[in-house]
């Protein structure tokens, strides 16, 4: 069993380190809020003052943090970063979504002091950490990959190994510009067919089986009514927030004009996210854009 | 077995057709071409002069034309027009992908003469119609869904009753309409990918497994290299031509306009295909969008 | 002085009627609403009980109706249309607004009958249609152009000849297509500008002055408080309504699928009309579209 | 007469130089191009070795450099960086047009020292840079403005105050999204036009002087045959090129992401330009997407 430093105890990263303590490791965890640290030690953690006390003696330190300034500041602010504290050969993962370039800037840091990292952001959200079956999709060189790997499998069902660092954001960030587009055209394909006197569920069930498949309609679908146990059962409560998705398709947008990539469909849905949260929406899971297209508002 | 006449034998009727006789069904079969209708004989059809003799004596008639000026004419033209020719208490089958407007109309016609009349066009291409496995999107009532289904079998394997009179064709362009946005977003997401380093393969493999999976994706990957026996390993050629993409979006787009509906990504995607058919590219697959996003060109 | 017959007396032809009255000509009007006619009929022009005897003595046959169905029944309906009560020789001039193939159907039946028509589409809205400050559009011969031009100078100040039958109706889709691009563009601009400390003031004379310079940016501003007198200024109450935009949308939309166009900007702003309108903003004037792009909203 | 530094003598920087020469200001020049400076000298500038040599004596710093890490280097590089070497007092003007952020803290670093500093980015293009009629679009406070703007008109028609540190840049983001929706808007609606028979200087001159009239439709027409003297004119030649206007969707991009604006019209300009860029249209003039709507090609 191995010994882990969890920073960062969010709505993603409580789950995730209380699911190391179950599966056995010894985990030193640090927030800024006493109560999400107090909850993770309530199941077994350990807790230190502060975050560099806390990561000293770590073979493996994972963080997840709301966006790359954290992270950034957490690991390479001088003297009080994290980075000058790590032990040499230990191995950082840094679970947060964020973009690749500050995850490539973090990674080279601390090759330079002999600590491996891997940049290996999650899919699946707050109810895949609880449930420990979250996808993370890693980025690090094949040996990086394969000696968190194991520790990875603590807290998620799928562990992909991307490419190199920075490669685990990449994925991520084109995943979840392909998620909204398929949410969008979705969304607009069951409206029109409610706008023209077909049935939800019984459209739903002809293209889930022809070649309009895909995950938002199959498993996901925000039609109300179509499935139970869905956020668009539940008034698009849980789930996905609009908010999220917003930020993650902002970090698309900024890997696509970092290498002149043409997305048009994903700047779209970029917009239209914008307009839905600005629209008051943002706290509603993704699946709510579906109300945007909706021609009997 | 049933008495079943077939007009219109082109690549998608043709097949269609030998698929009946094979079942043991009596078949007579129309069209202008000659050759084509020779092809269809060899297989044990039988053939007459005109469609009107066709369709005399036959219990079932499909016809799958080319768009709704030719269903019209063939079914409404005064006099020479087959409604006046079949019999009452028949079914008439039209498989033809065209406005759910006209359907509704032969229907009403033939309905007023005592002639049963499902719209109920097709997607699987080609290679469905040869194999049988074509999936039908019946638009008609129950007793009249209930009375096709057993002739379709021989042609199809997935026959779904998508509603009243019209709802078939509402239901194929509502699902190809997500079809080519799924396509799109696809094509942008594995470029975006590509482009900051990723491999094309392990890129898809993620995305299947995450929130990302979708038809285009899973099973007719657009990017060279991915999959084998996908129109993307072929340099584009057969599968499904950008050219009846771009028409099926047209019906879509119509169809939008005439309720009302709000359908961006949609729009979006009838105005890429309408180009990369300008730039040449209409007579290759529509997974050939693909290229459109390279931005390596 | 003419001898005008005037059918359709609605928000736009009833000032129109009225122009063509007050510049002395013998002006016959009708409506299906009493109320309409009374209006027109007390400004100086005679009326009947129906429109086929108000055009049997005309040397004009002015139409402003609000479809192509309407068009298409007023003058074309086997023995109650017009086209069979026209006589030779007299000119037909329409002014509504509807698809470039309607008005050529119409052209050519009356052209067999010995009776001219043109096209003539208006725009400049209810202002100037009472200011008799109106642009038309015209399609038809040089010959019919000249004979019409001095009639439509009672009613407008830019008389445009677009080229054949039907061409008036497409400049008037073009013209359109892209003022709902400028004002959509604008719309961005200037909140894109707001949301980053700019005043709407400054940032609108900038851009007028500049290479962004526009119709909507320079005479009509959407963003309250820039301009006086224009809709902006009134909560957007009066002008040229979301729902006229809609239709003239559908009509451009209906243009480019017939000639396989690429119009993305155009279908854009065709799908966030179309969701503006069924946001219950489908009477506020077109530049509310404004308000879509608020990010404090 | 004031004593002036350049640094930076490009393709509009090296003739925006000459011009202040030309008004008699003491200019010294800078550039890492030996060519560039000899052919500023040689109309009368001085030139010294390094850009710190360059700046110590001048009131007056003046830069345009390509992109924000330039003008962050250029100034703010310990020890090297200007901002250690301009006199107190002095007024620094950066026309670079660059992100608003690095404006601001500039701005806010030389401040401290005692530096005056407005962000002055330019449209206009060289044949402006060359004539001395550009527009200069200025963020300072009031005191800042009024001490650059006598030495701004010896290279400028127009000269905006656009708001306080970084508003120059966002006016220009703002313009420059806005013109690439105009451009795009304008060669959609003329190919619109010319797919349904219509005459493009015929409908150029109606939507000109009507609701579509903009600078891109009335004097710089994408259209080749309707305009002398304009880049269509010669092959998209020469004026402003694609990936310019690429770079500038780029920064309206960041711009409206970091202030969650949705901008769907400039973001689709933004993918098609960077679409038109990447099939090899880079060095041509922006009004060459033109063709991209062209459906004869």
């Amino acid at each position: 069993m191995a010994n882990i430093a969890f920073i960062g105890l969010g709505n993603m990263g409580g789950p995730m380190a209380i699911n190391l303590v179950k599966a056995g490791h010894q985990v030193s965890v640090f927030d800024l809020s006493k109560e999400a640290v107090a909850h993770v030690v309530e199941q077994g953690a350990t807790t230190f003052d502060d975050a560099i006390s806390c990561v000293k003696g770590a073979e493996f330190i994972i963080s997840m943090l709301p966006a790359g300034k954290h992270v950034e500041a957490v690991y390479l602010t001088p003297s009080s970063g994290l980075a000058e504290h790590i032990k040499p050969g230990s191995h950082v993962i840094d679970s947060s979504t964020i973009d690749a370039k500050t995850s490539q800037k973090v990674a080279s840091v601390l090759a330079e002091k002999g600590i491996n990292f891997v940049d290996a952001p999650v899919s699946g959200g707050v109810g895949g950490a609880v449930a420990g079956t979250l996808s993370f999709m890693v980025g690090g060189s094949e040996e990086e990959f394969a000696q968190v790997k194991p520790i990875l499998e603590a807290m998620g069902k799928n562990i992909f190994h991307a490419g190199q660092h920075g490669a685990g954001q990449i994925a991520k960030v084109c995943n979840n510009m392909l998620l909204s587009v398929l949410m969008v055209g979705t969304s607009e394909a069951l409206q029109l067919g409610l706008a023209n006197g077909l049935d939800a569920k019984v459209l739903s069930n002809i293209m889930s089986k022809s070649s309009g498949s895909n995950w938002t309609l199959d498993v996901y679908n925000p039609c109300p009514g179509v499935m139970e146990n869905v956020p668009s059962a539940n008034d698009y409560q849980g789930g996905f927030m609009v908010d999220l998705m917003a930020k993650d398709l902002g970090l698309a947008m900024e890997t696509a004009l970092a290498s002149q990539s043409s997305t048009p469909m994903g700047a779209l849905a970029r917009s239209l996210y914008a307009m839905h949260a600005a629209s008051g929406n943002g706290a509603k899971d993704f699946s709510s854009i579906f109300n945007v297209f909706n021609h009997d508002k």
